[in-house]
């Protein structure tokens, strides 16, 4: 069997060795419950205050606007329900190609009648439409929140955090941005980006899953989403996933040490790839702005639909390839993928996200198109 | 420096060396997304379902009645808010002894409007007033949903779950029941329980922190707390923490095939450090139903109040003995503990729980014993 070929890194990430190194202490004997004020407590909530001084510090916050979480998706809940609960936030506006992190949160305060909802406008080349965002900023009389993603999981198309974000502010309006495609393959200045919320998970990066990060910026005043116990300064209850918060820190300080390196290679085998495939493939298309305003580590391709192509995820993973059809979290579902929908509403296509990791190489490329013409 | 004493296994237990081996797959080469749907998707997807079978069975319940969460805190969130939001109850019944995992979920509920708040009277040996709360289902013409911690985390007092299970079926009530200090400590037979909703932390058992369950009974619908992707039969968003999940199930599979023996051995050093203290301690008594009705791995032990004996947890902590005021979750607190107020509040004494684990000896006891002798 050939070895495996994982082109799958925005579904999640292998932990990285030295991470894993990081954390075993925290897995073996330095095990106390870091709310305990005893010794054993103590150097475990001294691991969590470090991890989110050094979260902070990547991103350009303050320590006190980071909060460790389970995970994007908890985070991204914790932000727009705050945004309408807590911020008077009463009409929400956001995009059909968010993540469904987002989208099913907006839906169910929707359907709840806790805020009305509107859904930007896409452009064909899947960035927003901005003079869109402006108009429905400007119709609500209410307060809003935007919750927009920085880059999209699918196509990789990204947003301009700080345009948007400019808007909001115009507008008086809550900033909320998905940003887990992005914390850990972007330079982030927080305090020189005027975004509310942004959300980050350890497992897009080589770290831990099950550990996610909040921001928050210092201007809003929120409650708890988990309520309990005094964890993350009341904002946060249950236990500390104590293990998982070092490792997102280690995570995040390795990506960001190695950014320079890392995302020019990623960036490399990204180009090569779509150069290959329309060198190789008849009738290849690539969705969203892959040489604009788009992520390094995401390819997302259509192929002419045939009896063949419809078979080709099968196929790649027949031959140990690992890609997807979209976003890992819907795979399961036969509804194809939302945002393709919205932007590229071409029936007589087959969509495949390649996406790349520092692990990669060309050759593995060349491997996989070798594959996708046999295929195809 | 002494070897350290570990006496606060109900903040947390050290993880069980044979539980990290069996993370360590999914940890380093077993990374893939549980929700991708090609091979490294399907062995994940295989190990969680595989956790959730385990745990079913374990609990006597089916594996679709097990959903993995974040922690205990997380679970008992969802169990209430559901059975408000979801369920049509418009009457809490609590007890002032809860964990603040449910104290603080059930008065944010009631401060928003969501629901009527009762608090069943405590008798006082730390039992509810079984009365008190049959008379607080009665008396309410609104669907009530009752929850009530099957073990206390402070006192250990366990409360007669079928009992009060009887009783909410008899009146209509939902039962939610915090179950964290017993999953993993107790036989339960949940297909013979009338209860919809009981909640479980890995880390209270040997387990890993950051994991958890809720089972909801099959009989009950309810929507998801996290919503996004559709993780956990559409119950729970987020990608699964992997490594958590297998090693919970893992931890509970050691709990029940040693639970016989560890659960005699830790039930002799509950009582030889009461005997002990007794023994060696003038004016110590004992809160709750320590020699009834209680968890065999919790003694809460209160001291007459002298300038020494207040200073005992700092003298314990110096001397490498950890031990607790009382929940870990709310230890950074200056209010003290708000189970004690509730059931002795006498204000001249000074309260120190206990909590064993198999790890623990009597020789250790001995060593705790003879300081505290020296202490107050």
């Amino acid at each position: 069997m050939n070895q495996r070929i994982y082109f799958d890194n925005a579904a999640t990430t292998p932990l990285d060795a030295t991470v894993l190194e990081a954390m075993m202490p925290y897995l073996t004997e330095k095990f106390g419950n870091p709310s305990s004020i005893y010794s054993y407590g103590r150097e475990s909530r001294l691991a969590i205050e470090n991890a989110r001084k050094s979260v902070a510090k990547i991103l350009n916050a303050h320590p006190a606007e980071i909060f460790f979480t389970s995970g994007g998706t908890e985070s991204s809940n914790t932000a727009i329900c705050a945004a309408v609960r807590d911020l008077g936030c009463k009409h929400i506006i956001t995009s059909p190609v968010e993540h469904h992190a987002t989208l099913h949160t907006v839906e169910n305060l929707y359907h709840r009648g806790e805020a009305a909802l509107s859904y930007v406008k896409m452009l064909p080349d899947g960035h927003i439409d901005m003079e869109d965002l402006e108009q429905l900023l400007a119709s609500c009389e209410e307060k809003s929140v935007v919750t927009l993603m920085h880059a999209n999981n699918e196509i990789g198309n990204m947003m301009d955090i700080h345009a948007v974000g400019e808007l909001c502010k115009k507008y008086n309006a809550i900033f909320h941005s998905d940003t887990v495609q992005t914390v850990g393959h972007f330079p982030f200045d927080l305090r020189n980006t005027p975004v509310h919320f942004i959300t980050g998970a350890g497992h897009k990066f080589h770290g831990p899953k099950g550990v996610g990060i909040l921001y928050i910026n210092e201007n809003v005043k929120i409650k708890p989403f988990i309520q309990g116990g005094g964890q993350e300064r009341n904002m946060r209850a249950g236990t500390e996933n104590l293990y998982g918060v070092v490792g997102f820190a280690k995570a995040l300080e390795m990506a960001t040490e190695n950014y320079e390196k890392d995302s020019a290679h990623i960036r490399e085998l990204k180009s090569y790839m779509m150069e290959e495939l329309k060198k190789h493939i008849k009738g290849v298309s690539f969705n969203g702005d892959p040489l604009g305003r788009s992520l390094y580590t995401v390819v997302s391709a259509s192929f002419p639909k045939t009896e063949k192509s419809e078979m080709i995820l099968f196929n790649l993973d027949i031959n140990n390839i690992c890609a997807s059809g979209g976003s890992a979290c819907t795979s399961g579902a036969d509804a194809g993928s939302h945002v393709i929908r919205a932007i590229n509403n071409n029936p007589n296509q087959v969509t495949v996200r390649f996406s790349f990791s520092k692990q990669n190489t060309k050759e593995e490329i060349d491997m996989v198109v070798s594959k996708l013409k046999e295929m195809i």
